[in-house]
């Protein structure tokens, strides 16, 4: 079998072992909370880890666009929630498409005009569709805000013969890396506080809310110590990032609770007195977050970005000498729109490649 | 025919009108100047725009990775300039693959030990390579220095005897977007001069250096301006983003010499009082550059991230009307790292989709 070392370069490079200690200590965590798990599948954009996840007791997964919700779907996963608003056609036509084949699919809304579109393609089509009102609790991206808005959109979803009102999104996505564990739990109960009181207003006025769903793998064991959350939807958990590890868990400064199982493996192709170059660069890594990729087992190395094809290495005091054709693993700074990047996962037990996973086709959205 | 609006979003839209317009002033350009014109790949990743480049009479193709190289040379495009040093395997043996078809494949070095490498293999497969040396003429990436060190190197390739020393890269990566015409004139000349220098004293130890390589979408007229500078290699020209833009021409503070072709569209999928959300985050758009997209022809409007999947618009004093199920087109901040998210480019004339481009595979340099 081949060694992970032999691989092209830049690639990605996922350490089983580790990969299925998360999956199990996240289903281990639900089973004994008490809280069903849906996980986001916008993280691994893979048919494989959501068939490991649904067989570890996963509920369904959550996905973020249409074309996860077609990929997932055509390879018999069932249990999707697809928990971006999908607004005009061709979007709303590829739903009903979905809803063919696993009509418990379920959609976020958060308009009226988008809830009358719905409703019509669906009449059209002769199907039924569950929704679940998309709560804006602080996020300030899309959602309904509690109160009033929330129950008027409640009326128009039951006033619409085809659609089934199944409860509340509330994502909380920017409080999924607020750092230090006590104040990321105060910031998410306090958002979390209000998709209780609006589902319990709703529940005051007849509507059927029984799903409450939010969670990240920031808050995880946060939004779920509420009793009313019903599910969670946890993504970056199964392979983690230097983003989340940076948070802080509830036992120190480093957030430990999953373990880094993803990593981009590069090739130093260029060395130079206090300096090398490896072959990962802008393409490589998303950039979006303001501090870079973090060697796996190399220390006294501090990577910058230069360039499309290249990460440049400032070395300091290396922990190892660092030789022209090396291949060193490194932690994602973000790994949502990292693996976005890729076509494929190698997955590793010790350094032996053992299988390789396809990705969904990027830019979220479109095949 | 399709109307543009009607493609699934995010996708990128190309403007064939504006595109064709790019193609045609920088072919006008350089056979204005004397220079030949080896423009770099790397931008569009597409076999459609690289066979154009050619039957306008470019030279050849850069490109940055050995997959690039394959696909390019695999639909029959010659004169590949591979401007990124390939060490190791598998892309050593992937070269000499590539060599098999386009024995004219020519590619940089800059180190003595993968020069070693490339001699055997090349001795083994009974092939011989032109090279370029890649000269750091301060970009502090790749490259060896002028002066000594490449004259140690142009002896150690002299002295392979599968290898032909062909020429210098000298490609300034840190000056294509120098702020202000003058500034970057200045900026570059100093830069070039050094490669100047070094082929002279190249020359004069007997050593065979008929190509000088160089010169970005930034600088294409200014680095020809230098009589050694035997070919450029400019990548952006073809479609524009928003950082060319802000660099200044010319003819004054926005560089204009070619326009913006290329564009990300996006549907506005959220509206709320002086908001709106569209469907292209951060898996749409590479954010590497600390700014964000422009819309094309909406104005009033700034688009910040929002996320993976969103992008969000503060909507100040706009030019139209924005409602929900409204595609709009964006300039893109980055266009190479961006082109790297798709997987195809759509063309149109007009409002009229007429054509289909597939992009390369993602994460430069595997298949």
């Amino acid at each position: 079998m081949k060694n992970f070392r032999d691989l092209p370069t830049p690639s990605l490079v996922l350490d089983l072992e580790r990969f299925e200690a998360n999956l199990e200590k996240m289903s281990r965590f639900v089973a004994e909370r008490g809280v069903a798990l849906r996980p986001h599948a916008k993280t691994h954009k893979c048919v494989q880890i959501g068939r490991r996840q649904v067989a570890q007791g996963a509920i369904g997964i959550c996905v973020a666009t249409i074309a996860e919700a077609e990929v997932l779907s055509g390879a018999g996963i069932g249990g999707l929630l697809i928990t971006s608003e999908l607004v005009g056609e061709p979007k709303v036509s590829r739903f009903i498409n979905v809803l063919k084949s696993k009509p418990d699919t379920m959609l976020v809304v958060d308009n009226a005009e988008n809830v009358a579109h719905l409703q019509d393609s669906l009449r059209q089509a002769g199907l039924y569709a569950s929704v679940l009102i998309d709560l804006d609790v602080g996020q300030n991206r899309t959602g309904v805000k509690p109160g009033k808005p929330a129950h008027a959109l409640a009326v128009t979803v039951d006033r619409s013969p085809n659609l089934r009102l199944e409860g509340i999104c509330a994502y909380a996505g920017h409080l999924a890396h607020v750092k230090g564990f006590d104040n990321r739990r105060q910031a998410s109960r306090a958002a979390i506080q209000q998709a209780l009181e609006t589902r319990e207003s709703l529940r005051r006025d007849g509507h059927h809310v029984p799903i409450l769903t939010g969670g990240s793998t920031g808050t995880y064991n946060i939004d779920s110590e509420m009793e009313d959350i019903t599910e969670i939807q946890p993504g970056s958990y199964v392979f983690m990032d230097v983003e989340y590890r940076r948070i802080g868990g509830s036992a120190g400064d480093v957030y430990e609770d999953f373990a880094p199982a993803l990593c981009v493996l590069a090739t130093v192709v260029h060395s130079s007195p206090g300096k090398a170059i490896v072959d990962a660069g802008l393409k490589a890594f998303a950039t979006d977050r303001p501090f870079g990729p973090e060697p796996l087992s190399l220390k006294g190395v501090k990577y910058e970005f230069a360039g499309d094809e290249h990460g440049r290495l400032i070395i300091e005091s290396p922990s190892e000498p660092i030789r022209l054709g090396d291949k060193h693993r490194f932690i994602i700074p973000h790994t949502d729109p990292t693996v976005n990047l890729y076509g494929r996962i190698h997955c590793i037990r010790g350094e032996e490649v053992v299988d390789v996973w396809p990705i969904m086709e990027r830019a979220g959205g479109y095949f």
